[in-house]
């Protein structure tokens, strides 16, 4: 794998179903699979990588998405919406903005 | 969790036994579980985030450590060198010149 120019982390965590605190693995699941999907499509290879990810965190606004090397934490994302993320984001240089997370919970 | 300066990603990538490609899982749990150590003893958590991963793709050097937000990726990491990291890059902004993964790897 060459050095991605954008690195998309999507968080998993998976937790028990009494833990107080959600899982995003509960929705990610499809998500991930849409960024590998448009990853294929879109044939960016040598560009973005997207792996998967311990939790980061702010569990109550997850799915979270994160994008390095700027840091970007996505929330609440949905499948429909990582088409959008690579249009605007990682191939467009702008964060989608009504996705991105609290400053309170990543800031 | 407010943004961290530095982030690292641990692969704990796992493959069945007679996979061709190998696991960074089979040595990287140690060192997980030293990084976390280290962020303890060092009081950072509002600095320095530590995550597991999946695959990063260059697994025949794995254990496989990636820091964002510059993309310095370590191979064949022990538990015995995550101090050094925390010394010199985490908290001396110099990366580990030794553990550093070749560019025929990462880019």
């Amino acid at each position: 794998m060459p050095k991605p120019e954008k690195h998309v982390f999507i968080c998993m965590q998976s937790r028990a179903a009494f833990h107080p605190r959600p899982s995003c693995s509960a929705k990610a699941g499809e998500v991930a699979e849409e960024f590998y999907a448009q990853l294929e499509k879109r044939k960016l290879f040598d560009k973005v990588a997207v792996s998967t990810s311990s939790c980061f965190g702010p569990c109550m606004a997850g799915p979270s998405v994160l994008v390095y090397p700027e840091g970007v934490m996505y929330g609440k994302v949905k499948k429909e919406d990582v088409a959008e993320i690579f249009d605007q984001h990682l191939q467009g240089e702008q964060p989608v903005e009504r996705l991105v997370m609290s400053k309170m919970l990543w800031g």
